[in-house]
């Protein structure tokens, strides 16, 4: 409480009283002394500690919360909202990107940002049987306009090994698209509109948040915890908020690894349905688990129609095919194919049906498999260099697969700064930043280690773990 | 004026006077009595007709510019908007497609609404070529993550094309897109905010405002003449608003056919800079010209860079390949290509080095000649056969090239009704219901002659003749 002191009211100057007191609590909130979530002091109390009247707290608040950067719980008080809207803006993301571009085309460098299998793994063989047989078969009509929600004989198919997932769906209910950011992105045009709210965790993937803010949508984030989101604060939130839609990553989430439990994972079907929103679940990662037992995907459970499933071929097939599906709720049927119509007519037709060819000769099992058996490897291989090279320097929480580690530096550690020591060592690694658009934030870093050769794997580790002590060394 | 009397005032009721004329103006608009851009009264003699005070007719006029029902010029008056927001709703834009695919599904219809070229021409086998030469040559390669803007040899063979059109660029500001729509979408996202301006010709391509609505942005329509949209119009709209954009098709427009003339383009290129908006052209068309010479495109005489060019594949090449590209001014880049990755990170790499081999080796008039002669052919039976059976029934404006005639029915032929009698003859025309976006409208039928096979083309024409014959014999 005796923070607030700092919080200046100067009644000579002509500045309003409760305009000081708001401008006070702003920039403690931006300074993060006053967390996300955190409870504002009651209004009484505030009010005597700055020896000032109760209606300036009162319209303070007020104020602050007209601009969403403080909310209230009836009968509870007034929070710092998770997210001041200024904070996050368009150009940021595509900030983001331009780092990545940058950095990735560093040669020679160890690459811990690239998230894409090796492409010496990519079944093109296989493909390019699919695409001749496709043009042999077909001929001019492989290339005519096909319908927006996608080639039913590949709906058909996906269906069938949507079952293997534990997931009954109808083709009906399918809609190829190019790509799951398309997917994020038609869903917002589908759902969102201007001043709209979205949950998502917090850190989340940029690309999707660039999607919601892009349709003018207040993007609220949520903390994560070590088997999910934040029950009791997303719970809090839904008391105030409206959002159209939470997106999750509900196994080896992107940046943390996190998987939710199976309890959470219920709980947020239940919110769902209470609390009338949509969850967009979005999976490129379920077939990288490296345990002995298989995950239950959100959408198994989603008895109440409340998930909206979003399935990415770039890590289980290729990333340069540009193709995904989603699993809809089917009230959303109608809106997504409006949406989908006017964000590019329909994927290609040739290309789906490549697709197709190709997961009816092979089975979705031929791929998925060698690439689970990969990543294993470069998982085992990157979680023992950890241990070796960073055990005492670093946390992290052991994920149970998937694509990267998301590691926790000392408190003396600035992750922006470790990643341009790092670049100056020819090694490329993601700062927590990147994740948590603007946010303030627990530093860290994400290591993905799916697409380094295993001679750079222990070598990059080890520099990381060089740089953090030369980091160490020179603190004060 | 007279019109006017039908508006009652009732100073006995108690709805404010300035409401019940505002809601007496509203329903004229509606009606169509008041059309778009027409002047209403000067306020002295409104107020004196219907015998009430002058500040009664300001406050109606001032709550009707409010609701952007109407716009004023400053010293000129009071002029009717060319669209009152409220009626052109997302759900429109669906139910034309809708519309659209349940009709081309007829069996064995004479479908003059399909767009597309017949499969029959479509280069497969130099396709297939090109897609196994790629996959040889690049292995995985072939289907990595490509930079969000494209691949740059197809951007630079792009730009040796460019110079055929007249279009001198730098492959830097290309960016290759999934089909002209996914352009429009894009550029949308990158310019369009919430409540912001956007100018159409009208009619118009559905889609295109079906892209601009889901962005919040208001659309209004100005009217086309025979050799473009009407100058003086668009000029006095420009007085009052600030459109981020103009979108027009130069040649050939859709779904008129019509083309700008030379003085129209300068004078367009002229009204952007001093206005400061952008001009979209889209073309899908450019090549198909019958005549001997060819146009100019408007992107052709930009030398201020207010002309964001969007070029279609789905004509010239196949609609299957779902690819096409834009020619941006710098100033765009940025914004562009962070909406392109929020979009759908990139367009398949795959895909795009298949057309940039296709290019390479057999280049971009290889196949556009073909396709032009096949729709010069086409378009010289659609003409004699219009001018043959429905002479004196409709009135139609010749374009110069193009897949489509844009035929103005008689006074009492009403075009959807005419259509959906047609579809009992198994003939598929749309009405021009769907190029108006719900706004009132001169009817008319678009009759796209490209894929309609030459021994049905004359039959269908024909049934047209027979069922406006109908329909005026039982007009009353």
């Amino acid at each position: 409480m005796n923070c607030f002191h700092s919080i200046v009211i100067d009644k000579k100057i002509e500045k309003p009283l409760y305009q000081q007191l708001a401008e006070g609590l702003c920039h403690m909130i931006e300074q993060g002394i006053l967390p996300a979530n955190s409870k504002l002091p009651p209004i009484r109390r505030m009010a005597s500690k700055l020896h000032i009247n109760t209606v300036t707290v009162v319209t303070a608040y007020k104020y602050l919360e007209q601009k969403k950067v403080v909310y209230s719980l009836v009968g509870s008080g007034t929070y710092v909202s998770p997210l001041p809207i200024e904070q996050i803006e368009k150009p940021l993301v595509l900030e983001q990107t331009k780092k990545f571009e940058k950095q990735s085309s560093i040669e020679n460098a160890i690459n811990f940002v690239d998230t894409s299998m090796p492409q010496h793994l990519f079944p093109v063989e296989e493909f390019k049987e699919a695409f001749d047989t496709v043009l042999s078969r077909e001929k001019g009509r492989a290339f005519e306009y096909l319908d927006s929600m996608g080639y039913m004989p590949l709906r058909q198919i996906l269906c069938q090994y949507l079952q293997e997932y534990g997931i009954y769906a109808s083709a009906e209910n399918i809609q190829i698209i190019s790509g799951a950011q398309q997917g994020i992105d038609i869903i917002s045009k589908a759902l969102v509109n201007y001043g709209d709210t979205i949950f998502t965790e917090k850190p989340t993937f940029y690309g999707a948040c660039g999607a919601f803010l892009s349709r003018g949508g207040n993007v609220i984030t949520v903390s994560m915890e070590q088997d999910g989101i934040n029950m009791s604060e997303l719970e809090n939130l839904l008391k105030v908020y409206h959002p159209k839609f939470l997106y999750i990553m509900a196994y080896f989430q992107t940046p943390t690894g996190i998987s939710y439990s199976i309890e959470k994972k219920r709980k947020l079907l239940e919110l769902a349905e209470k609390y009338h929103f949509y969850i967009i679940e979005d999976d490129n990662l379920y077939d990288f688990y490296y345990g002995a037992e298989r995950i239950v995907p959100l959408k198994a459970l989603d008895y109440k129609n409340k998930v909206i499933y979003i399935k990415s071929f770039s890590k289980i097939l290729m990333p340069g095919l540009r193709m995904g599906f989603m699993l809809l709720p089917k009230k959303l049927l109608e809106s997504v194919q409006s949406a989908k119509y006017t964000t590019d007519i329909s994927t290609s037709g040739f290309l789906q049906k490549g697709v197709e060819y190709y997961l009816r000769k092979y089975g979705w099992q031929y791929h998925s498999s060698i690439m689970r058996k990969y990543g294993g490897e470069q998982y085992r291989m990157a979680v023992s260099a950890v241990k070796k090279h960073l055990e005492g320097k670093i946390t992290f929480l052991l994920p149970e697969g998937g694509i990267s580690l998301w590691l926790k530096l000392p408190p003396k550690v600035e992750a922006e700064k470790l990643c341009t020591m790092l670049v100056k060592e020819k090694v490329i690694v993601a700062p927590s930043s990147q994740y948590y658009m603007g946010q303030k934030e627990q530093e860290s870093i994400r290591v993905c280690f799916c697409n380094v050769k295993q001679r750079d794997l222990e070598q990059g580790i080890k520099k990381i773990g060089s740089a953090i002590d030369k980091i160490l060394e020179n603190a004060p």
